[in-house]
């Protein structure tokens, strides 16, 4: 089975255990609208590159955490495009979840993927409980307090931010969790995953920025230019297009010697190279190539 | 120790590792003050009570468990007051969570006490780890969809709703991950305590709802008059008070049978019903002497 396949699998199955017949059919009907149709599933994809580079991507844990991973990721998206932070109106293409089921099921939804997030690890790690510990806390490290993604958010609430470490905790935590958790589901100490996955996201971000200055729209699937509008901190902002392209490479470079030795070294790092490519805007790519 | 100094222990303990210093300092505050001070904390008492019961509340996983529940009951009272929801302003005797640090703070404090609810199990799930499943899965079930708490709330965003599976999915849930989280903490089979906290749960319902209709604004430290005000469904609004009394102390005898065979069980019946009569507000329960 290919990534993809295993991914939508995995959160198929989860997805369709969080939705009973007496439980309320649009909480279940809104989950399925924060999780499907995806979009690119670049967390998923590292956690299970990383498990397969590892050697072990066997475990049912392995697809759990991805599953779990990219959970996490739909209930920010969600609770981040709430009036009260973006405010956002398209997401992937379609309303937002709020625009489409109102803000108490988006908050709700949120909440639920978050909860589904950590018993799906948890239903994957009956047949190996000691290995779902350190997987478990991988995940929760990179989605809570004070260093995840929730945090990451929390420093839009402050008075004064270092970009660096607003940008780290904001997308690098759940990048490092994805590679964490994809060498602690392979059985493998997760800890020297960590910077592998916090060069990407911050490879991300970068990308991020510069989509959301260059970018169409219709690309995006979400209004751009949002950064600007919103006054937030954007490396497209502070080091220009052609600064912020220049640092882009230089962290996946960066990305790639920080693998550690392992089995699928060399297949992980052509992977991780392409996967990178794909996150420049087109309108860059081609002017890169 | 006594309940009371292990449950805030254990919650002061898991509060602190949520904030380091260099994580967003409104966050952890907006933590601090969702949790801190706390109200009758009546469900993780009901946890340490139960794995005491059953002989086994030395694991670290009964005071994580205690502290999960909690947390998550914590997260749901700051959502839940929330404008979209209840508009409530005043919660335990002070200014709603979002009243006091916004919005934004709010929904993102939510999340982080879901994160750290189950950090909190995998952390103590480290020495025991195949005790963590059954712990990891009571609580989550108890809190998701397609039958916990979120899920409750959610009944709310519906055209229709049964009282019955409401109130069993908005707070009969939690109760019963409350008792089953602490059988399963002390190594016992989770599934015949799930009718206790059912029953407690659908009780301190009834209760919750006569103190709305009862209880002053001063003893219940926020507003009076909410369901109605509001709308929803309340067993003192279809019974009436003595209707709803009678159902209350119906509901309370039905638990105590409930329990299962276990070392301390006389003193688990002597227990819950002192802490069910201070179910009661005030008013009814001089009343009913």
């Amino acid at each position: 089975m290919d990534a993809s396949t295993r991914i939508e699998t995995a959160l198929r199955a989860t997805l369709d255990q969080a939705s009973a017949t007496d439980g309320p059919p649009r909480l279940a009907e809104a989950l399925d609208y924060a999780v499907f149709p995806g979009g690119a599933r670049v967390r998923p994809r590292l956690t299970l590159a990383v498990a397969a580079a590892c050697g072990g991507d066997g475990s049912p844990l392995v697809d759990a955490a991805a599953a779990a991973i990219e959970l996490l990721h739909c209930a920010s998206l969600v609770h981040d495009d709430l009036p009260c932070f973006d405010d956002a109106t398209m997401r992937r293409g379609k309303p937002a979840l709020h625009a489409a089921y109102g803000q108490r099921l988006a908050v709700l939804a949120g909440d639920a993927l978050i909860v589904l997030a950590f018993e799906t690890l948890g239903r994957a790690g009956e047949a190996d409980p000691a290995r779902l510990v350190p997987v478990l806390m991988t995940v929760a490290g990179g989605v809570g307090a004070p260093h995840g993604i929730v945090a990451g958010q929390a420093w839009e609430c402050e008075p004064s931010v270092v970009l660096s470490q607003y940008q780290q905790a904001k997308t690098g935590a759940l990048f490092a969790a994805a590679t964490m958790a994809g060498a602690a589901a392979a059985g493998v100490d997760p800890a020297p995953w960590g910077a592998l996955g916090e060069r990407l996201g911050e490879a991300y971000q970068v990308a991020d920025d510069l989509r959301d200055v260059v970018a169409s729209a219709e690309e995006l699937g979400k209004p751009v230019g949002r950064d600007i509008a919103l006054d937030r901190p954007s490396a497209a902002r502070e080091l220009g297009v052609e600064g912020a392209v220049a640092r882009l490479q230089g962290l996946v470079d960066g990305a790639l010697e920080a693998i550690p030795p392992c089995p699928g070294r060399e297949e992980l790092a052509a992977l991780l190279r392409s996967q990178a490519a794909s996150f420049l805007p087109k309108e860059l790519a081609q002017q890169a190539a």
